[in-house]
């Protein structure tokens, strides 16, 4: 049995272009003589749809969708992944299912079991969880089809689910398992991903194909990364990261095991290249073309407009430098090198007069109170609004430079420089910033030495240096990242080793800038745990704050 | 037997705040001679907890709570909601629990069996579901004791689940049915739930102590409105609305029957009085006292200031005037004319010459443009800007005065009209704004009529009406309702006789703003489908749009 898997950047909602890029698909696999072709989880109508599910049009837009492919599909098998109505009037009444169609027939319809309901996933709000399980007989092989997370209950410490979807359809003596995946990329993923399917592969002695989305929904980026394994656990081939691939194999050969194609797995290069499939996705599935940021001569900036020039082309990214009276020389001129070194449209507008009127219209209120925050602030978001003003007047969307760290302490003015319409980098922590940075450097300077080496400052006052109000970053970062993606609590960060006064404040910071956050443009998510859809945390609260 | 039931405002992850109240209610039970008292779901954590409940610090803080119950309160037994582990590693690591305490013991706990997870509700993202059933006995009395949606899958045409835990209970004869709910308000859950109750009651024939949560958490309200309910089907109480309240019942009086208590439920005078508690929560739970907002003369700003004077008291209320050129006469009129009615503190700032500042700023970078939303845009941010500048320097938060319908198809300005801290009317349509406004009036006049009757306009040039470019609320909010509220598709929504190119049209209009929502403030819960929590669009899809 030769069997294709295409790893495919889907669209959510866009049932015409999904259905076009399968059928496109179907075709490649035909001139491989496949006998099967595999897509990826809920591919008919992209992942993660969301509430679109709950629109009856919705459902039924799928469906024709699956009705077109069993009626116009001939002589190779398709495997599917679309939302399928619950028949029993008890439970919700959706599945996210698995379609198996060939001979003109639905042969099988195999439903998920797990349901992820943590993180950004909220699938049991949807969809009622398998009960049955059957494998699907066709060209005499024996398939065990799974959707997602039914393979990741296995080699868990601590298993999230009471059943294991695989345990039952292993009594019924499968010869190779599916796994239709839309599984999100963070700069741990690919590991995970391997260490599981491996656990299922040795535990159940069966070569499995695991085929995800690639491809960037919003925040949520695809990697990816679809999989090929041997019965003996080895990889007999891993896809491309980001990129769409359809590739054919024997089930013969991967059987016989012995070959091993894992690809590295660097985290930083991964974090860039997803950052830049973010941006491109961002734009290309809203039908757009064009970025707008302001280059403060800061690092954050800086790699924000490399990833947006390296995701969109230098002709589709306009920057705006905006001093103010606070700016340094030096900021002006690092800002204006990097335009120059990416080959991307810079301008020059000084806030000063804007911020004058401002103070002249506030000054009969403000009579007897000093310069503090309130002047900070006016300045970043004199700084957002002439963005906006340049997008509202050209098209180009903001793109938001805030890294999570500051996203994280709330050092960021709402409406000012938390303003735009995608934070590219609001889920990379401020050294990975640097980390980023270098990077980006690697074949060659784009962004100037001295941008990098400086000390990193807002500008909104004399000789403000960031390390005024926060501790160094990397120790910000350290603790950051226990509180945030490891949910330790300030016993377990003290216990550490961190200071815990200093804990104390972080994780107060953390808690009571909520309510900036709620506010703010979705985040590319790349870490396990980004700001977001993925953690929800109430604004009225009173827990560490 | 006698039994308290505890209608109380519980705070998030305030644990001695809310241990502090549960021992005050404890008292009045005791001095009323209660054999127990039964408080609402999670009230030692406060509801919803989110992703609190991820930390394991949260988690034993509410243990602690459970253990200092147990180890002081005598001569009452006490049922109280709380998180509790699962010591089965299977499954989440959570159980949504009923704790009855008694005689220094924890004598039984009742895990949560229906977790709600749509909507607002995330409850399977965190709990694992009840497998067993078993009612607690004390002082001769069976009682089945259940944890708020394990009651709603009776009397329903499309059940949610596919059990039932009243359906095990009443096979242990229970003699009552001790319901702890955290329930949040929507101007159409009074009745929903004295039907669901009725439901239960006649389908077990036993009485029913339904008690609910009172008081806001962010954006959810919860409306009290506890019921005591006889076998007969008769409300023999039902606590008043909003409002904290703790009172005893005979068990033989409830068992009797015939007493009806039911109060009248009014839909604008409900929400009226939620969105005041909304606001008034707000600001107490945040340890706020000052709000400000812009008042423009029209309908949407002036009831925010009506509900905000309510919530906050004249002395905490701050408004701003902020005219334009385009700016009419009688809109400052209007405006000042409220601010007198409500004696609070107003201020005017004319924007005129920071509009002109950002021209000139903007002049070289827009030659040859046309004045179009781009400089509508820049004014109703400097009116955004102003107020913060307002917030940051004298503390006061910004209220947001858009309503539903604009929301809904992104008629506003992002960082403009759209900033702010909490959207007070956020979930109230414009048809609705009026009504509130008619209400607000009822006993005498605080809004100037002329206010309610002027034709709509957001004066951001020469003549604007709403009507330029919206349809006639009428329309659009019915529209809006069957697509926001209904989930009816376009192929519905037109079938009801709507026009169809005013469908697709509105349709389109509001999936392409959802960006906009994405990074607005909270909105005031009072309808079953409000935007933010309750309602997860893809921002990036292809659906209507």
């Amino acid at each position: 049995m030769k069997i294709s898997i295409a790893q495919l950047n889907f669209h959510i909602g866009n049932f015409e272009g999904n259905l076009a890029k399968i059928l496109e698909a179907i075709n490649i696999a035909k001139q491989d003589k496949a006998d099967v072709i595999v897509f990826s989880e809920l591919c008919i109508c992209g992942y993660p749809p969301r509430d679109f599910l709950e629109f009856d049009d919705f459902i039924r837009q799928g469906e024709a969708c699956i009705e077109r492919l069993r009626t116009s599909v001939s002589g190779i098998a398709v495997v599917v992944g679309a939302p399928s109505r619950n028949p029993v009037i008890e439970g919700k009444d959706l599945f996210n299912s698995a379609f198996f169609i060939a001979d003109g027939e639905v042969k099988a319809i195999a439903h998920k079991a797990l349901l992820p309901t943590y993180d950004i996933f909220d699938e049991y709000r949807y969809f009622e969880p398998a009960s049955e399980f059957n494998v699907v007989e066709y060209k005499g092989k024996r398939i065990a089809m799974t959707v997602c997370e039914d393979i990741w209950n296995v080699g868990n410490d601590n298993p999230l689910y009471t059943i294991c979807p695989m345990d039952e359809l292993i009594k019924q003596n499968p010869d190779v398992i599916f796994n239709l995946s839309a599984s999100p990329f963070s700069y741990e993923q690919g590991n995970s991903r391997i260490h599981v399917i491996r656990a299922n592969v040795e535990r159940y002695k069966l070569p499995m194909f695991y085929v995800n989305h690639c491809g960037a929904q919003t925040e949520v980026i695809f990697d990816g990364g679809s999989v090929v394994m041997s019965p003996d656990g080895k990889v007999h081939d891993e896809l491309p990261y980001f990129e769409e691939c359809i590739k054919s194999y024997e089930l013969a050969d991967v059987c016989k095991g012995g070959i091993d194609r894992e690809r590295p797995k660097d985290k930083i290069g991964l974090i860039h290249d997803a950052l830049v499939v973010g941006v491109r996705d961002y734009f290309r599935k809203l039908g757009l073309k064009k970025a707008i940021l302001g280059l403060s001569g800061g690092i954050d900036s800086a790699i924000v407009a490399v990833l947006a020039q390296r995701a969109l082309g230098a002709e589709n990214v306009r920057v705006i430098l905006m001093p103010s009276q606070f700016s340094s020389d030096h900021s002006v001129n690092d800002a204006r090198k990097l335009a120059e070194n990416l080959n991307i449209q810079y301008d020059i507008i000084k806030i000063e007069d804007v911020y004058e009127s401002y103070m002249k219209a506030l000054g009969p209120h403000f009579t007897a109170t000093k310069f503090n925050v309130t002047e900070e602030n006016i300045q970043a978001r004199i700084r957002g609004m002439l963005l906006m003003a340049m997008s509202n007047k050209f098209g180009n969307i903001v793109l938001n430079t805030s890294n999570k760290s500051e996203a994280a302490v709330g050092y960021g003015t709402l409406y000012g420089d938390m303003a735009g319409g995608l934070a590219v980098i609001g889920d990379v922590y401020k050294m990975e910033v640097y980390a980023l940075s270098r990077y980006a450097n690697k074949d060659g300077e784009v962004i100037p030495e001295n941008i990098i080496n400086k000390a990193p400052s807002a500008e909104l006052r004399p000789d403000q240096k960031d390390s005024d109000s926060l501790p160094p970053y990397e120790l910000l970062d350290e603790i950051l990242y226990q509180y945030i993606e490891k949910r330790q609590g300030p016993k377990e960060i003290i216990a550490m080793g961190f200071d815990e006064k200093q804990v104390r404040r972080i994780l107060r910071l953390v808690n009571r800038n909520e309510f900036k956050r709620y506010q703010t443009a979705p985040a590319l998510r790349v870490s396990t745990k980004a700001f977001g859809m993925g953690r929800r945390m109430p604004i009225v609260g009173k827990y560490l704050s």
